[in-house]
Parts: structure tokens; sequence; C-alpha cells
């Protein structure tokens, strides 16, 4: 190893990833795909694919113990797996789990984690195939892979959005951050005095959206029934304006997004406001939302306006143009890797 | 959850998954078989499958960085999974790697580690095809799934050993175990005083078994040259007396193993001695070897014989039997679970 010390930060998450393996060659025909989309693609026929994607959640990092249960945890760690392979346009079939514990945990408290992973796979029609349960020194750690299927024809891949695209969000956005913002301030109220009960009081909807996101599985089945092939498509795990960003960085294309377009829920908005955030923001940088974005052609419009799980929320422009916000005021705002800067402050 | 607190030691590892899994039911016609092997196998055709399975190593569980160096770790962390496919008598083609990293690692740290993540995927053929980089609250995990390919009537599962079987080990046990305990010893030196050099004279073959161990993928092309299919097979990670338990389990039988007939390499039995250790406890006991054990019907005794990878150890007999180690004086000794207890002390 050399001298030299670059701090991880400094290449953020992504460009990390594209720098440890750049050098990386596949060799395996049946490789169609690797690193650099929602999953990768296996060939099995001629007409035949596998979807491969993984995900590790981190205790202290990716979620708190003090208020996520363990089934819950359990759940949305393979819905969000799910996810990836929906925003594939493929059919999710089977996961792996593995799991590092300390000896904090009893047996009791996996059998609530493994509780959630059941009836997620219940639901979503998934077998759990494998793992692996190991200690750890501190903390909870999980570790999925989840398996699917896919017509070859069928698959979408982040490069495929083209000029005069539609650019699609399905749902709402922004609900899952507040919710989380909901249950970090009670975890204040009650860190300086347990007696208080939390008050969780009519945000139901966005705090299940933070503790049991669903895999929008239920979009792919809308979309074999309208014969709709997205021309690109992306889960929503990080913000809407990061996958923003992701899609037309892969399709090589630009876009506008409309303010006034974006999906969001009243309650979201109205806790955004006694938060004193804007629920734009909420939906452009919040994350977790688990929603799919995707795009069409013009021509298809007429099979996406009347649905009411999809929003039509801007359209794909020339690389050239930019990616670009449009608020409400009607003031273009260019989006950047890491949230969004004025374009005329 | 209730009240009721169970520690995770009371179930131990494998009692543990089971535990947790009993509830699960699959239900996609793909999943021809889930948990309880070196791999899973999903059907993919009427004559082909795909194989997955997966691993996960912890900071300070796993490894100790103080000796292992980075690009080592990548290097085992991959092989370690490939030596899981083969062990199914199948071809590893792909990888995902998921790590979790704190901020004390600087990105050379990482390139190390991906450096012998690529070194062992150019050697064994295999492309990696995703992941996931996170940060962690301490230390660093790794884990990684990997998917390999078999035809179905080539696939070797750990429950097909008929009595009367030959049970073959490939090339010799203990020697990481010893590995590790040099290694253990030269860490417990250096702490007490860094001025003196760590003393590996001599130990290079047991020190790159610790290190560096490899699947045996090679053994998998012997069998396919001899056209030679075991009737069972397993690798053996945790040590020859555990493997064989697994093995016997899952096949419903009984086995007689001989002490004088397991592969000892004569470096790996000088330590051992120094050590004051019999050398077949660390065989038996010891772990890492990432060797196969295998059965094959008598008819094949002539294919196996001659060949220097091999060993026949013993022979598989009715369950009723049970599984016994004869010493060196001709002794049976019942192989435990948790290692090994004399018959008549």
């Amino acid at each position: 190893m050399s001298d030299q010390r670059t701090e991880l930060e400094k290449l953020g998450e992504f460009g990390l990833i594209d720098h440890l393996t750049k050098d990386f060659v596949n060799q395996n025909p049946s490789t169609t795909f690797g690193i650099g989309d929602d999953a990768a693609v296996i060939s099995i026929s001629d007409d035949d694919a596998k979807l491969i994607s993984t995900d590790m959640l981190i205790e202290g990092v990716h979620f708190n113990l003090m208020y996520m249960p363990l089934k819950h945890l359990g759940y949305k760690a393979v819905a969000v797996n799910i996810s990836d392979i929906c925003a594939m346009n493929g059919t999710a079939e089977q996961i792996t789990v593995s799991i590092a514990v300390s000896n904090r945990f009893p047996v009791e408290a996996l059998e609530e984690l493994y509780d959630g992973i059941r009836t997620a796979c219940s639901i979503y029609n998934v077998d759990l195939i494998g793992g692996d349960t190991t200690s750890s020194l501190s903390g909870l750690s999980i570790s999925i892979t989840v398996i699917g299927s896919a017509k070859k024809k069928d698959i979408t891949y982040r490069s495929g959005a083209k000029e005069n695209d539609l650019l699609v969000a399905t749902g709402d956005l922004g609900a899952a951050y507040m919710g989380l913002q909901i249950l970090e301030r009670e975890k204040v109220v009650y860190s300086t005095n347990p007696e208080i009960q939390p008050d969780l009081d009519g945000h139901d909807y966005i705090i299940e959206r933070q503790l049991k996101p669903e895999a929008r599985k239920d979009i792919i089945l809308f979309l074999k029934e309208l014969e709709l092939k997205p021309t690109s498509m992306i889960d929503i795990s990080d913000g809407l304006a990061s996958e923003i960003m992701h899609l037309c960085k892969s399709s090589k294309v630009g876009c506008h997004v409309y303010d006034e377009k974006i999906p969001i829920d009243a309650k979201t908005s109205m806790t955004a406001l006694d938060f004193n955030l804007d629920p734009s923001t909420c939906a452009l940088n919040g994350g977790e939302d688990y929603e799919l974005l995707f795009t069409v052609p013009q021509s298809d419009f007429e099979k996406v306006k009347g649905n009411p799980h999809m929003s039509i929320i801007g359209h794909i422009t020339n690389e050239a143009d930019g990616i670009y916000f449009i608020d409400k005021s009607g003031s273009a705002i260019e989006l950047q890797a890491q949230g969004w800067n004025h374009l005329n402050d």
C-alpha cells in the first residue's frame, strides 16, 4: 500500500464504487450487464434473464432500533431489495439473507426480524433460499441479495431515455422522509423525558411510509396490462433529484421537471410546513420512498395520463440542455448531484 | 415481542438458522433447493440450474487486519464463496460484493481489498456484477454472493451418500489452522515488543493456506475428466469433523473415518507438535481448509485411488451404526457435533 491517504468522503458512494471497480473486466458470456443499474442481468437463454441485486443495511447508519421495530426492519429490508428488481421491470423470485448480530440480541429479537422477512416473502411471493447468521462485535447488519426473472425484451435499464420522452413518477414522494422527521422528533422528546408518550397521532401514513415501505410490484403488473414498456426506469431510494441525475447521466440526456407536477400527499405537505421545510425539497432530496421513476415515449401519453398511480412530472431534453427543475414561479433551477442550486439567485 | 430471552449461543449457528427459517415455505416453482446445502439451486430450464451461495465476513470475528493483509482478505472472501459452488459440482460465474466500512479506512485500503477481489475474479474466471459500498460505525464487513451454473444431472447435494460409499477428502487438512496459530503467536509477540520482527520462517505453506486459501475448482474439472460424479459433496470450511457430521446427517448415514488416512502435510504435523497439539485434532476441528469432502460408490475406487489430490479416508455405514473415528491404535471414537468424545475413556 502506498503512504497516500484519501478520505472515503472525497469520492462519495457512487464515485467510490466506480473507482474501485473500474479495472474489472467481465469474462463470462452470460454476464449481460454488471455494475451500474438497479440490478445486474445474467442471460440464461435466448429470451430469458436473471436479475441480481444486493443491499446491506447497518444499524446506526441505515436504521435505528429505537424507533424501528425489528419486524418492520425485516419487512423493509426485503421490500427495498424487491424494489430494485421492479426497477428493471422484472419479477423477484428468491432472496438470500445474511445477518451479523451481537449477543445483546436474544433469539426472540431475531424471531421478530424473521417474522417481518417471512411476511414480505409471502406478500411478494419470494422464497428465502439461503443465508448466513454470524456474530458481530456490535450491532446488527443485514445483507440481502435478491434474484429475479425477466424476459430480455422487457428489461428496462437506466440508459434508455430519449429526447422528448415523458418523465413519470409513481405514487407520492417525500412521505418517508417526513415520517423519519416525526420519529426523530419523538425520539429526542423521549430521550429528554421518558414519561412522555410519543405523539404520533395523525402521522400514521407518513410513519408507515418510513417504517414499512412497499416495492411497487403492482406498477410492473400495470405496465404489462397497459402493454407499456418504459424506455428507462430506476427506483426512487435516494430522493427524486438524485434518481433523475442517475437516469439522465446513464441515458446521456437532460430534462425538465416541474415542481407543480411532483406528487406529494397532503399529509406530507402539512408535516413539512410544520417543520418549516419546503415540501418539494423533501420530495427531491428526502429518499426512501421506493417509488419508481420512468420514461415513456410521448406516443404513450394516453396510457399514462389517467392512471391514479402515475404522475407525469416532466420531459426529457437534449443532454446539452442540462437538468432543470422548474419551480412554481416558472424559474428554472439546475439540479446538482448533491441537491440543487438556484440558477439565478 | 414476548418477555422471554433466549441467548443466541443456546442454539448454535446451524440450530439458529434452522429455527429462524422453519416456517418459511417456498412458493416459486423455480426454487429447486433452498436452505441446507452449500448453495441453493434455481431451475432455469429442463437441464440447467443456477447455484447461489452467500457469506458474510466480519472484522474481529472472521478476520484480523493485524495479520491479514487487505489484498489477501479480498482474495480469500471470493475464494471461500467459490468453494461453495465447487461443493455443488458447479462452476462459479458471477459475484456481488457488499462492503460496510468505517471512515478509519482510506480509499487506498479499499483499493488493496478490491485488488485481491479482482485477482480472485481473474483466476477463477468470475465476474463482479454488483454490490454496495456503505459506511459502518466501526470495522469492515464484507458480504459476497456467488452465482454459479451446473447441469442439473451433475449437481451434488450433501444428502446423496449411500451405505458402503467411499469417503474422500481432497488436498491436505489442518494447515490453515496451524497457519493461524503461527500468526496469532507472532501477533502476541509483536504486541509485547513491536521491535521484534515476526518469525514466520519455514511456515510459508501453512500461512499461505490460512491467508490465501484456494477453492478446489481444479477438482471439479478432474471429476469431469474422470467421468466421476460424487454421490454427495461438501466443502471443508469448519473442520473435517463438522463436515462429516453435516454430510452424514443430510444423507441419513453413518461412517467410519480412519485417522491414519487423513491427509496432513508434514509441515502441518511438525507445527502442531511444536504447539503440543495432535495433528489429527487440527485436521478434524481446525477449519478453513476449503478442501472438498465427497463420497463415491465403491465401483469408482479405481478412478480415485491413484489421484494425488484425493485421499480415501473412510467409508459410509448404516445410520444406526453411528459416526466413528478410528484412531491409530484401532479404537473407535464417536464423533460429536462439537468435536469428538472418546467412546471408552
